[in-house]
C-alpha cells in the first residue's frame, strides 16, 4: 500500500469511528481484535443494505428468505466438511508462545504462501526463520491445522453435545431441502437466502473490515435439476462489458452472456447469478470499473466444484474478494443425504416411462388399511418412494405433506414387480452466491468518500446513494429562538414518522459547520428553517453533492423526500 | 395446560412445521432442544416482525441503531455482572448423570420454586426426592449455580482470550455510550436500539418457542438526566383501559396515564414505553385484551431498578412474559465506568454557577501549544474536564470530536484555582424496554391461528395482519394452459418486482384446495386467472378474511396491493 493511499485510509478509518459508522468493538474494555461495532450512523446503514440485497434476491419470484440458528450441533458441520477442512496453518513463535498464521510470516518470501501444504510452509519457515512480528525472535513451533470454527458446548451434564457457532448461514439451508422442496411444491428450481451472522475465530484479523471473527453475510441457495437446462434472459447484458478475468489470469472485457456464449463461463445459472450479483453492487453504489469478475484457477476451486467467480472489488486494500458465485454441484446435499439417511432428493419424472423389475416395500393393505385409514394412500406412496428397504422396526415415515407416521413391521410387506417407472429421484445440483456483507459496506464507504476543499479547507463528503444512507435528511433551525425551532422540531417529527425516512435536528454550530457535519456522513437533504420560514413556511432544501439549495414549501418535504422526488425539482 | 388447549396447540405446531413457517432445527441430523429454524414462510414473517419493531421506535426521532457482535469478551460480561449471576441453579441425577434445573424438579411440590435460594432448593429436594425425568430414580447431586452464557474462545495460542457468545444485546449499547453521547451532540434524552441474537445455555429447554437457547431479541436502552422530568404526550393513551397487575398481585384496569398519576406507575418515562409497547404489539397483530402489564414485586426486581413492568401476553402456554420494561437507574453505565476507568457520564450545565477551589489538570502553553497547535484549545478542554489527576504519561486521551492524542508529562500542569463551575458530570439513567421477538411472534400465530369448518370439513385461516405476512398474494391459474399460465407468470413476476410484495404462484391442485393452502398460512389476497382473464385482461381478487370475491382489472393488483388499498375495494 503506498504511503497516500495508507495516509488516506487512516483518514478515512478515523472519520468512520469518530463520527460512530463504524468502530472496533468493546474498546472501552480494551477493544478485541477481529470485532466491530455499526455505530449510530452505522447500523441503520447495514439494516438498508441487508433488505436490499433481500429484496433483490426475492423479487425474483422463486426464492424465500430462511433464518436459522447460529449455534450448530457439531454433526451438522462433521458431515458438511467443516469439521475436517475448515483450517488455516499456524504456528507459534517459541520464545513468546505468540500464534500466528504460517502463511502470512512468509509473505516477503514465497508470492503464494497461502497455496503451500503444510509440509512445504514448515519448509519455508525453516528455510527463511522470519522474525516473530511480536519479539522479533526467529525460532518456530510445529506447523498445525487450527479449525478456524468457535467452539462451545450445547447444554451441561450427561446430555451436553459439542457445537459450533456457524461459519456460514448456508448449512441451515441444506438441513432445510425437504421443507423447501415440499414450500416449491416439488418443482425446481428454487432458492433459499439467509442473511445472518456467521462466525471464523481467525488466528491473526488485520485490515479492519475485511478479516473480522464474526461476520454479517448473505447467501444464495438454489437448487437446479444438472439435467434442465434454464433459459434465463440475459438481454439487459448483452451491451454491459464487464471486466473478467478467466482462469488463465488474463483480463478481458466481455459481456456475461458473451462470456457464456465462449465457454469462459462454464454454466448458464453461474453467469445469471454474475450478472444480477453485478446489477446489485451497483445499486447499493459500487464504481463498476472498479469490480472484476476472477474464476477460480483449478487449484484454488473445491473438488466438487465445477466453476466458481469471486467478485472482486477494488480500494483501499486493493483487489479484495466480496462475493463468491460457486457451482457446487450435489456436493452439499449429498453429504448430509450420507450422513444422515435422510433423503435430500427432487424427484425428476420422465417423458417416456421405463419398464423394470423391481423389488419394491409396499403398504400390507390388510393391516395398513385400519392402521392409518385416510392416510393408508399417501403412507404407500411415501413407502414404495423409499430408496432402501427398511432393516428395523418400528420407524418413522416422513408423508409427502410432511406429517409423520410410525410403522411397524406388519405393516409393510416386500413385493416384486414388473414395474412401470415415470422418473426418478435425483440430487439437485447447487449454485451458491455467498456474500460478505461488511465487506461490501467498507467498500460501499470506501468508493464515497469524496475528499475535496473548501475555502482552502479540507472538505469531505460521502457520497452514499440515499437507499442506503443512515440519516435521509437533516434538519436544522437557523436559530434555535422565534419559532424556528418550534418549526423544526415539527417538521423533524413529522419526517421520522414518515415511514422509511429517518431524519436528524441539528441545531450546534454555524450553519456551514452543519451542513458540513451532514455532508461529511452522506446525509442526502438538509433543510434550513430560517426567518422567512416564519413568513411564509418554506424552507430551503440543499442537497448534498451539487450543494445547491431551492425554497420548497415545509408541508410537501416529508413527501418528497419519501416518493424520492425531491431530486426532480433540482 | 387442559386437553383441549394441548390438543390445539399440537395441531398448530404441526401446521407451523409442516408448512415451514416454524420447525425444529437441524431436525435430519437428530435435532438439538432449545433451537428452532423460521423456515421457508417464517424467514420473511421474523424480518418484517424486526423492521416494525425498528421503524416504530427509530419514528420517535432520538433514538438510533446499533448493530454490535455477538462473541464478547469476558471482561465486559464480569462488568456487567453477567459473569457472576446470570445463572440457574441445577442438579445431577446420581444414577443416570443427566442435568436438570433444580426448581422445575420441584414443581409438583412448591408453588413458586423459582424463587428457592440455593439452600433451600437442596432441602426440598433431599425431602421431596422427585423421581429424575429421565431414568426414574430418586437420588440427587448437589446444587450448584450453573451459568448460562454460551463460552468460547477468542483467537489462539497466547493471545487467545476467553469469551461469551452475549446473553442480550444491551452492553453493546453501554459499551457504546460515548459515542452515542457524541452523535446526539451531548443532549439527553436519546436512545439506542439494537435488534439480534441473544444467547441462553439453558439446562433444560422446554415449551417449543418459549424457551430457546438461541434468541432473537430487540432491546432499547433510553438515557435521561435524572433531575429532568420528560414531559410524555399521553393523550392518545387517556381513553385505553389497560390490564395492570401491579406489585400487590390484583389486576386493575385503568389507562396508563392514570396509573401514572396516581403513583401506581413510579416513573413517567416507563409509563411512556409501556403505552408504546402496547402500540406496537397491536400493531403486530396481538389481541389486547390478551395482554396485560405486571410490575415485579421488591423481591423479584434487580437491586438496582426502581420499577419494572412485564408485558405478559395469554395464549397456549398462559401468560408468558414477552417484553420487560424497566428503569434500570445508573447502574450499567456505573458498572462499566468503574470496571474501566473510562467516563461514561454526561453534562449538566447549571443554571447558576458555583464558586470552588479546585486543583485541576491543564495544558502547560509553552510546551502544549507547540505540540497540538490548532487542537491545544480542545486538549485544554479535555484535560480540564478530567476526573482525575493522570498518574502515568504518557497517555491517550480522547478529545470532544472522539479524535485522540498521546500526553506526555511536559504536556501538561497542575493548577490550583478559584473556578467558576458551570455544571456538572453525571452518570444517565437509563429506561431499558426489551423485546423477545421469538416469543411475541409466537403469541402472533397464537392469536391469528383461526380453526373453523367449511363443508362439514375442519378448516383453519391464519389471520396476520398484512404488514407481515410472509406472503403478500397468492396468484393462481385456473388451468395452466391457453395461457391462462402466462398470464399468471406475468402477474407473478410483477408482483414479486414490486417493493415490498412477495407473491406465490400456486398452479397445484383444485383450486379449493388453493385457497385452503393460503388462508392456512396467511396469504392476505389471493388472484385467479381464469377463461375470463384472457378475454377481458381481468382476474378475481379474493380476500382471506371475508371470503368474498372481486374482479379487478390485472394491470391495476400490482399497485392495489402495494399502495394497501385493495381493502377500499371490498
Amino acid at each position: 500500500m503506498g504511503d497516500a493511499v495508507s495516509e488516506r485510509l487512516e483518514r478515512l478509518n478515523s472519520m468512520l469511528k469518530r463520527r460512530g459508522i463504524i468502530l472496533p468493538a468493546f474498546e472501552i474494555h480494551g477493544g478485541a481484535a477481529g470485532l466491530y461495532d455499526f455505530g449510530p450512523l452505522g447500523g441503520r446503514l447495514r439494516n438498508r443494505v441487508q433488505q436490499i440485497w433481500l429484496d433483490h434476491w426475492l423479487s425474483q419470484g422463486d426464492i424465500t428468505e430462511l433464518s436459522c440458528p447460529t449455534i450448530t450441533p457439531y454433526s451438522v458441520l462433521e458431515a458438511s466438511g467443516h469439521v475436517g477442512e475448515f483450517s488455516d496453518f499456524m504456528t507459534a513463535c517459541d520464545a513468546c508462545e505468540e500464534a500466528f498464521r504460517a502463511d502470512t510470516l512468509l509473505e516477503e518470501y514465497h508470492s503464494t504462501p497461502d497455496s503451500l501444504s503444510k509440509d512445504e510452509l514448515a519448509q519455508e519457515l525453516a528455510t527463511h526463520s522470519p522474525p516473530c512480528p511480536n519479539c522479533n525472535e526467529r525460532k518456530w513451533g510445529e506447523v498445525s491445522a487450527q479449525n478456524l470454527m468457535f467452539n462451545t458446548r450445547i447444554g451441561s451434564g450427561k446430555s451436553g453435545r459439542d457445537g459450533f457457532i456457524r461459519p456460514e448461514t448456508a448449512q441451515g439451508m441444506f438441513t432445510n431441502f425437504q421443507s423447501l422442496y415440499r414450500h416449491f411444491r416439488q418443482r425446481l428450481p428454487f432458492g433459499a437466502v439467509q442473511v445472518g451472522k456467521g462466525y471464523r475465530n481467525e488466528i491473526s484479523p488485520r485490515q479492519g473490515m475485511i478479516r473480522l471473527r464474526e461476520l454479517n453475510m448473505a447467501e444464495l441457495e438454489y437448487f437446479i435439476d444438472p439435467e434442465v437446462e434454464i433459459k434465463h434472459d440475459f438481454t439487459a447484458w448483452n451491451d454491459k462489458e464487464m471486466r473478467l478475468v478467466p482462469d488463465d489470469g488474463l483480463e478481458v472485457s466481455m459481456s456475461i452472456p458473451a462470456a457464456l456464449e465462449s465457454g469462459i463461463i462454464r454454466h448458464g445459472t453461474v453467469a445469471w447469478y454474475m450478472a444480477r450479483t453485478a446489477d446489485l453492487l451497483e445499486k447499493l453504489g459500487i464504481d463498476l470499473t472498479q469490480l472484476r469478475f476472477r474464476q477460480h484457477e483449478g487449484g484454488e476451486m473445491a473438488h466438487y466444484a465445477s466453476d466458481c467467480w469471486d467478485a472482486e472489488i477494488h480500494a483501499s486494500y486493493g483487489w479484495v474478494e466480496c462475493v463468491g458465485i460457486a457451482h457446487r454441484g450435489c456436493y452439499d446435499l449429498s453429504a448430509h443425504e450420507q450422513y444422515t439417511g435422510q433423503r435430500l432428493k427432487a424427484w425428476r419424472a420422465w417423458d417416456i416411462p421405463k419398464e423394470i423389475d423391481v423389488e419394491i416395500t409396499t403398504i400390507n393393505a390388510a393391516m395398513a388399511g385400519p392402521a392409518f385409514r385416510a392416510q393408508a394412500g399417501a403412507v404407500k406412496q411415501a413407502l414404495e418412494a423409499l430408496n432402501t428397504t427398511p432393516s428395523e422396526f418400528p420407524f418413522t415415515l416422513q408423508l409427502e405433506d410432511g406429517s409423520e407416521v410410525e410403522i411397524e413391521e406388519q405393516h409393510v410387506k416386500i413385493e416384486r414387480r414388473c414395474e412401470t417407472i415415470n422418473g426418478e429421484w435425483f440430487t439437485p445440483h447447487v449454485v451458491e452466491p455467498a456474500f460478505g456483507i461488511d465487506r461490501i459496506i467498507w467498500h460501499i464507504l470506501d468508493h464515497a468518500w469524496t475528499e475535496t476543499e473548501k475555502n482552502g479547507e479540507p472538505y469531505s463528503l460521502l457520497k452514499l446513494s440515499p437507499d442506503i444512507a443512515p440519516l435521509d435528511v437533516a434538519v436544522m433551525p437557523l436559530f434555535e429562538k422565534d419559532g424556528m425551532e418550534i418549526i423544526a422540531g415539527e417538521l423533524h417529527s413529522s419526517l421520522c414518522g414518515t415511514s422509511g425516512i429517518l431524519s436528524s435536528y441539528d441545531a450546534s454550530g454555524s450553519i456551514g459547520r452543519r451542513y458540513a457535519r451532514a455532508d461529511e456522513v452522506g446525509i442526502p437533504w438538509a433543510v434550513t428553517i430560517d426567518h422567512q420560514s416564519l413568513e411564509d413556511k418554506t424552507a430551503t432544501v440543499r442537497n448534498r453533492d451539487s450543494q445547491q439549495q431551492i425554497r420548497v414549501k415545509i408541508e410537501a418535504i416529508p413527501n418528497l423526500i419519501h416518493s424520492s422526488s425531491m431530486i426532480d425539482l433540482f
